[in-house]
């Protein structure tokens, strides 16, 4: 399915909503295309976690409608040389600085196809003298406001090219009735969300999740946990993630991003 | 005056905005009306509190016009056979959980038409097999959308019926010049909000308002205090608030939610 | 440039996002414009910071397109006899209480054409008894609703006159190869923002930032520094910012608001 702009438009950052980042780059976007439609997805990214943000974009992209483009600016390399790259995948495009992010939003079974910004796009657009800290306001907002538009087409946006990939998040490990993955991040609940996708539980019979001096029973949903206790299950993402009941696990568990979380089977199948 | 859509809609919920849940709610909406309008009441209910999620809900939801969806996911029941309920009232719809939240948002003399949602109104709908841990994204927004885009009638949501209270907010107790309730919660001000309504101080003549050791007259607003010194007034809400001037009465005072309230009259009419 | 209203309006306030306040102005918004489109710029202005509302809105409304609405509400005298004011600039109309957050906003080399608002306006407009705690809701709202649709005019706003400035933020001092600035304000990233405009820097030749004990050469972009390093640069608002690279300068250097700030030239020109 080609890519054929509805004016819709979504935004994945680093920058918070306590200062006017974000309303600066709706401005310019809106001066670009008067009737875009932006949904904020979020701006909680920890500051230049780009796998963060392709983590949580991964979740979200495939959930709107074909024509939209999704902006998402977590650019530790800001003022530097870095790239910035365009995928276009089922009818949607994604647009970021070159830095691990897209490839994480789209690793899993996607084939977009790839294309690297030329250099000189920037100024065949007008887009004026960039400053050296803030191309969100000066280059994205503009880039993805003329994508949503129809006035930029991803064949002019540069050649087809692969990206970078020098920060993915890492993989869990996996060998019969074991996987040994960890946690990516507490959401906003506190419920510890892992690396560890559904399908690699598969022909375990009794798994339980280990974490932290914790052994848990992998169960349906919070509700057949008893109240404050913790569980484990497969989230509405189809990953593995523990929480406490009616609590917030984070907290109560003591555990956070990067702790190692194993499965095993007590039979294995 | 029956609920004609105008393909606006609002969110109130306890996602918070740190992960993109409400993201992908407004991408779900946004795939059953392309158009829609989207206003975020708050997604800072404390997790689970639906009696709190009805609250604010209550003071908003009357700002907007008729042909307004209201949608409000506080769900610390998802995954369990909980019901799902909506309410028509002055032209708009209100759709949340049955857990008490619309209840709470609706008892000021309200009479609105309830609704219980038919167990097999999803899989009628086509939405497919639904997520244990995220109803907001695979039922709720779903939901919201269709009503909104008015191809789904409340007649079709399912019976008449009436809902479930489990949790509302307790009610002030009021006797001759006295008056005992509580806060319900501090604001983003840190200004104390009570369950005391204006109209039960009618025939006070010198009322004080009394909390945590304070005795505080009710002024007119805040100015009517000297700076820094804390006060007591009725609010935009029409609630008896308590509140420091040019400060934070919850910071400044030590209190907070659940702190008992009285009010007494130095001249009982 | 005359203001001819394209229905888009801004949002700066101090209210917060926890709970529903900017919702419920949206709400009265939409009540007078149905299809106003809203941009939320920032509602984390400290409360009653007016001068802070006016520093972000200075670097944001200008990103902004002919026909704009920006509406700034910080208002620690709501419920006094405070005066609104309305500017018009570069063919969009900014309104907040008169109390220094617009002078701010335009004072850049601006000439805005003012205006009060006439006492009567409300009454006129039929807004009914206004709160006296809650303008934003009851004034402000339904005042920018009108101008953004364009049924009230702002010849019909209220006489021309200029507004009071109580509070601005204080100006640099500045000698030949010297200047002293302070901090506005740390952003989200920990950036620690001063008043000193890159103008001011014309003609030294080996700037040095100096603040807290630190003497920090003015580079380029973040990426000259180390990583984990501090380092001084005029950001994308032409101001002179401290950062620390990768980092958080307000909470590694243990600067923030207010801290003075000196910049000397080894080489006077």
């Amino acid at each position: 399915m080609p890519f054929a702009p509805t004016g819709l438009l979504t935004l994945t950052t680093d920058f918070g909503t306590s200062d006017p980042f974000v309303g600066i780059m709706k401005g310019r976007i809106l001066g670009r295309l008067p009737g875009a439609h932006i949904v904020d997805l979020t701006h909680a990214i920890p500051p230049g976690r780009a796998d963060l943000g392709g983590f949580w974009l991964a979740q979200a992209w495939t959930e709107f409608p074909p024509g939209t483009v999704h902006l998402a600016v977590v650019d530790p390399g800001v003022g530097t040389e870095r790239k910035v790259v365009l995928a276009e995948c089922h009818g949607q495009l994604l647009l970021a600085p070159d830095n691990g992010l897209l490839p994480e939003a789209l690793r899993a079974g996607r084939t977009p196809a790839w294309r690297i910004m030329r250099p000189d796009l920037p100024a065949r657009l007008g887009l004026g003298p960039l400053s050296r800290t803030f191309h969100g306001r000066d280059l994205f907002a503009p880039l993805a406001g003329l994508l949503a538009a129809g006035e930029l087409e991803p064949a002019g946006f540069g050649p087809a090219g692969l990206p970078q990939d020098p920060n993915p998040l890492p993989r869990p490990l996996s060998s019969p009735g074991r996987i040994r993955g960890r946690v990516v991040l507490a959401d906003h609940f506190g419920n510890l969300i892992t690396n560890i996708a559904a399908p690699l539980l598969h022909g375990f019979r009794q798994p339980r999740v280990e974490a932290g001096g914790q052994s848990l029973p992998l169960l349906g949903t919070y509700a057949e946990a008893a109240p404050g206790a913790p569980l484990a299950l497969v989230n509405a993402f189809g990953l593995v993630e523990i929480a406490v009941r009616g609590g917030n696990a984070a907290v109560g568990l003591g555990l956070g991003a990067g702790q190692s979380v194993d499965i095993r089977d007590g039979i294995a199948a």
